[in-house]
């Protein structure tokens, strides 16, 4: 990966907005893939940024030698785990200047925050909501083509899931959530995935109707009578895929249309996926298509970027932020339906806007059994 | 389970700091089970208690009918998924007094935080290490009799996996990482459990070396010759148990060394639990004991407190804060070494602690093939 370049863009960054280093966080309370985007260390990690060198601070080191990249490699523990004795001696050693403007994450709560200011007189530490952690967040919504690359390969693999989960359940091997799910697992290993990205919801008729059923699968029915939901995503390489297939068994009427609008919805959308597009727009768009249709407004976003994160930017919603599309991003576009009787159908598919529109790089489909 | 029991003893802890209502969160970015604690919503929620009353702000308020319990639910798209929108409202639906003092999560980021101080210049908005929230953390520590029934209740689901477990390498049938893996998500739910309660770690003897392998598990060989590690936890009814098995295959010399040295820090540690204990104490032992014995000190932590988290009060830490151990408290204890060629060793149980000792709850052990 170009770890290099991304340095670079964040370098740009920093200097713009005169930080002579930045601090990134991935802990158990508070998870940041940044660190993995730009030096490899899949988690468990401090990582500084100055002008000019690097520094990561893992809590396994024989981990990061086997994954990352960095100038220096100095163990957590050295500190006792504290950010502030490491940041302390990132600076020393990355030699920036006393008084010096150091970011820290975004996400650092306010009590700690107040701890940094308390422990480093000799600098200017910086929590902003819109520093140099979020304009990684935004470099990293435009994926370079090595992602893309990786992205096809989590979506080829996602794919072959998805016929095998619908020969399943057609066959009859796929009765229960537990069988969709362990399917999942395990081919997801035998395709080289890392796993699975979140924990896969499957919900059957009966437990349908939740947005996040929950457990997220059990050892109960799947895929009988009425509606059957089934949300998973594989990791490759750091990268996620997400897709939603909705299995539809002697539906009645009622389930039927929600059925069919939600198909239609997704088709609105995805023609809507191009270059420049708002997606608040496209999103507030299936809002209306379901009103008229005598439904309600969808009561989660239309959907979200991917990639070393399953929930990215651009978040695609209603009353969300006015994100335009642009080429290289990866979103999932997910539109649904639920009734506390009835169950729910969502249809969720992963797309690459490219230079005059998208292309649509999973699979995923509502499944009429 | 005793909500309003629960609720009783935080109202104290608010009367006594003069916090006329505090909000809790649950949300991807942020998890916090204290929601779950104190009514029963699993997740994706805000949760707001005044002197008399509570208000549940849940993501999907299908799921919260099923789960929660609330004087009142107002669902968070009504907000447009602000806190800050959220809380205003029930500050007045609580009757909270303009100019008091509203308590916000200790994990509120900084930008967050100056976020609430500007959008509601009429109340005080307080974000503390020390707060409502860390109180009830350390309440949590203390199990009640219906907290410990469904304890023993999952370690007793996972004493059957591990007995499986063992059963399945003896004969050959778990030979794979994936094999283990799979076996524990599979009769986790058919044992009536939620699920795992985090990512199970198996490595075989070439992964061994790493604290937490990475990716967690893989179609890899498992138990084969050498040291293999298998970490897991299982989840019921929103309470969690963590264990971790090293499974031996013709070690040579110093592997079984380290092995044995495992095995008696354990001994070590669990004879060492009994109300009053320093647990930080406990842990610099266990450090000196490998230390003695020609290896270094621990590179994690000697074991953590377990209940609706993972990784709950108390740490067991050598440099962690002297925590003092009560009856009621439940500990996980996992002694380990590690190193980079000959792979690595760990021995996980939890314990009870009683009026007069500890009580081990599950059966986690060294299985030498």
């Amino acid at each position: 990966m170009n770890y290099g370049e991304r340095l670079e863009k964040i370098r740009r960054v920093m200097a713009d907005d005169g930080i002579a280093m930045v601090m990134f966080e991935d802990c158990e309370a508070r998870r940041d893939t940044t660190i993995r985007w730009l030096c490899g260390q899949p988690s468990d990690a401090l990582f500084f940024v100055s002008a000019d060198a690097t520094l990561l601070v893992p809590w396994d080191v024989i981990m990061a030698g086997s994954f990352a990249t960095a100038d220096a490699v100095v163990p957590y523990n050295d500190f006792d785990r504290s950010p502030v004795k490491a940041l302390r001696c990132a600076a020393e050693r990355l030699g920036v200047a006393p008084w010096s403007k150091i970011e820290i994450p975004a996400a650092t709560p306010f009590p700690d925050f107040e701890n940094f200011g308390r422990e480093l007189p000799e600098f200017k530490p910086v929590c902003r909501a819109k520093g140099v952690g979020e304009a990684a967040l935004f470099l990293r919504s435009l994926k370079d083509d090595g992602e893309i690359s990786v992205i096809r390969r989590a979506a080829d693999a996602t794919n072959r899931v998805i016929a095998l989960l619908e020969e399943g359940v057609r066959s009859g091997g796929i009765a229960t959530e537990a069988d969709a799910a362990m399917l999942i697992e395990l081919e997801s290993r035998r395709l080289g995935c890392e796993g699975t990205g979140f924990q896969t919801l499957a919900a059957g008729p009966s437990r349908s109707f939740g947005i996040h059923a929950f457990p997220s699968w059990t050892a109960g029915p799947f895929a009988g009578e009425g509606l059957s939901i089934l949300d998973f995503g594989l990791t490759l390489e750091g990268y996620n895929t997400d897709v939603t297939l909705t299995f539809v068994r002697n539906a009645g009427e009622r389930q039927r249309r929600m059925v069919e609008l939600v198909e239609e919805a997704a088709a609105l959308a995805a023609a809507a996926l191009k270059p420049g597009a708002d997606v608040a727009e496209t999103a507030r768009a299936v809002n209306a298509f379901f009103e008229a249709a005598g439904f309600g407004a969808m009561v989660h976003g239309l959907g979200h970027g991917l990639g070393l994160d399953v929930h990215e930017c651009p978040s695609l919603r209603a009353r969300g932020p006015a994100w335009k599309l642009r080429p290289g991003m990866v979103v999932a576009v997910e539109p649904a339906l639920y009734d506390s009787a009835l169950g729910g159908c969502r249809l969720e598919n992963d797309y690459l806007i490219t230079e005059d529109g998208c292309e649509v790089l999973t699979r995923s489909r509502v499944v009429r059994v």
